[in-house]
């Protein structure tokens, strides 16, 4: 099953083409789900995307949804979507394992609120994916669906792979520093980080920049399965959640795209630059105006202001995780990874004016985004430093290790809370890499249709 | 015990002032907190201001903190200091019950971040405060201590009494409308809402306007707790924390004072307004400008943004605790209050759109009141309608009930996410009354030197 990823070969999973047939009677819920249970059953044993699965509800509700297409009244967009949820968040009939061994017998029997959301739309919650530890660097044991010697990404690697192996159509993943966007783009997903707060994050407040995210094969199931949850359980607390029409936007052609250095551009590797820059070069064939961040000073103050992005959210991270991992400690003594007790031993030197700095210059980096909202209507950049890196490397990067690869690309829209969508449109050595569209906060819906433009458009690269 | 407040006779417990006889060796924590206990099985039995006492752990950390002393190295100003928690928040050695039968054996063994900040400082965590149910409106066992046929107020029911019962020298409090100002007033404490953020809120972070206060009986002890607090553990991710200086604020004479109406003053008792009348005559006498909010058109406007407060509270309230109440009625099928149910029914009625509607009206309160900045130092306001009222009251407010007071005062600073401080000036019929002034964002630290020159300068009054 396993193959190297070709663009013009590969098919993701959908599920928005097989709605007409629910409605007609040519399919059913139930029998799309018994297709995705049975690649799982092949290609599982070496992905490893799921740390739970639970197909006996999963038919349950797949047969209810059937009866609602039945009667012609389903209940959403969503309705009977097979969808896997990361296993940071609470499912009320599955454990929630966190990718720690502290957490293997945590069952809090509630739902958060995207997955109420989900249930009272009618997905069919399948299973939960698998995490890096509490959603930070150390990694669990999933694959790349293109190359099982190398890493899915993190910390949303069981989303990841499980949408790339067409497993599922759709899953949730979270993002603090580059957990949805880069998993997504080593994977071949679709995938959008919203606007920070757009998507209630239930019960995983702790971080002030961590958001929600849906991975998905196709961008109408991305955006469908968002504007669902967000309908039904809104933003975060104090934030007016995700905008747009239940429906993907239409194809919006950008008239001028900001290409994005951030701290990736140097560690980039050359076939994918090339890549890139192939695909840069048909966006201004087809009539885009793509500007450098070199062309206008503006651009250059706003590299200036999100060159510590990576930075910026090592600290970020380190002083808001301080707490939980206190109390791990203290309550279990031991079995936290290398990783996150050298994450505690920064938190633990950092004073409250350290944090404050910090706070600070994601302030100003914000600002010096909001300062370049006229100048095109999109910023354009790579997902990835490249494609997936083997799961052995020893990747450090920036003080904190990076084995599920470096997050440098991401940072940045971690840091500016600013919504971002990846499309699989470059394949470097046999192995996807991401190229994303980041908008302005709150931009979300006409972003997806600049995406939805740029995959009618342009077509992916081999290199 | 129980006797009218009189303020010229009524003596709060205090700590500040015991430690240098600490130092000395004329006194001793362990003393201090026997002294404590002996006080609780006085008038435990009728306040109910505990739901959990655990006197042997104290005990051990009074010793402790006894020996750093004795080595002349406390670790902080509150070193020895025994403290009550409010139920809502996680002690490791103490349940978290909630004011709720479904909590009744809820035990996480984890310490929110504030405690695990007081227990750096050496602070002595004697137990567990009553709380309303889950910190909303159903109240619980506690009597006013001045009173017993009265409320002490809620949501920070317990916390109140047992500071107003001289039991404790302070405990901590939460506030998402009116729980931590409204009973301390009722209780004759001195309390600090501060800014929204300044305090972390550990797991509590589900309120967009929720905020951890400090109870106690004196200003001092009052600000040393939220500033030790602050040192270690913080504000909310991704806010500053509290600043200021580690010792109270020097008294501040303010040059002008901005009288608050806001939604209580139409409710207040000729008592409670005479007394307050009496204040500001007595603030005029000693040379500040109090001015009325009739005298100033950007006041009258700053009062019209406030005018809903109650309103946006309770919409706030209702939406952002959809999903924990969702997941109780799914997991225990019944075993929340009437007025609990009918919040998630609230809840349950609103659409998105209402909610960014409320949080609109929020934000424009906000930059109402931003507007004002220059006009005064602070303003001033009642704390409370009117004394507590009886304890089988049936007060219904804004179509939420509030059998333990009305916020009407207290509502505007949670949506402005203002820092408030109480000061007990009033003793009407014999119960306590408090007086708050309310300082811009960020300014916690001067407005408890205001706070401090006015409990310095002006004398309770008796109606």
């Amino acid at each position: 099953m396993q193959q190297p990823y070709d663009p013009s070969g590969y098919r993701a999973l959908t599920f928005h083409d097989a709605v007409p047939r629910f409605l007609s009677g040519e399919d059913t819920p139930r029998a799309y789900l018994e297709r995705c249970l049975e690649t799982i059953a092949q290609r599982e044993p070496v992905v490893r995307a799921f740390v739970t699965l639970n197909p006996e509800g999963a038919r349950a509700a797949a047969d209810a949804a059937g009866e609602r297409y039945r009667a012609g009244r389903p209940l959403s967009g969503i309705d009977g979507m097979p969808i896997g949820i990361k296993d940071l968040l609470m499912t009320a009939d599955m454990p929630t394992k966190m990718g720690s061994p502290l957490f293997e017998q945590n069952f809090p029997k509630q739902d958060s609120a995207c997955i109420q959301a989900l249930r009272a739309a009618g997905a069919v919650v399948l299973g939960k994916t698998v995490t890096t530890e509490l959603g930070m660097s150390h990694p669990g044991p999933t694959t790349n669906p293109f190359n099982a010697e190398h890493t899915p990404g993190g910390s949303s690697s069981g989303s990841a792979a499980a949408v790339g192996a067409a497993m599922v159509p759709a899953t949730i993943g979270t993002q603090v520093v580059g957990s949805v966007i880069r998993p997504a783009g080593f994977c071949a997903n679709y995938a959008i980080k919203p606007t920070y707060g757009a998507l209630h994050r239930g019960e995983r407040l702790s971080f002030s920049q961590s958001h929600l995210g849906v991975h998905a094969g196709s961008l109408a199931d991305m955006w469908r399965v968002a504007i669902e949850i967000a309908k039904r359980s809104g933003g975060d607390p104090g934030h007016p959640g995700l905008f747009g029409a239940m429906d993907l936007h239409a194809p919006v052609k950008p008239t001028r795209l900001i290409v994005m250095k951030a701290q990736g551009w140097p560690q980039t590797d050359g076939a994918t630059l090339k890549g890139f820059e192939a695909i840069l070069d048909d966006l201004r064939g087809a009539g885009v105006d793509v500007v450098l961040p070199e062309e206008n000073p503006l651009l250059a103050a706003f590299e200036d202001a999100i060159a510590e992005s990576l930075e910026i959210c090592r600290d970020v991270c380190a002083y808001e995780l301080r707490w939980t991992l206190e109390n791990l400690v203290a309550q279990f003594g031991g079995g936290l990874s290398d990783s996150m007790m050298s994450r505690l031993a920064l938190s633990r030197a950092m004073t409250i004016d350290d944090y404050r700095l910090v706070l600070a210059k994601r302030e100003t980096a914000r600002r010096a985004f909001a300062a370049i909202a006229g100048l095109g209507e999109a910023l354009i950049s790579l997902s990835s430093t490249g494609p997936a890196p083997r799961k052995d490397n020893d990747g450090i990067d920036s003080g904190v290790s990076h084995t599920t690869g470096s997050p440098a690309f991401n940072a940045a829209t971690s840091v500016l809370g600013s919504p971002a969508i990846t499309m699989p449109l470059l394949a470097i050595r046999g192995l996807p890499v991401g190229v994303q569209v980041i908008g302005q906060p709150h931009t979300d819906d006409r972003l997806a249709g600049i995406a939805n433009w740029i995959t009618g458009h342009i077509r992916a690269r081999s290199v």
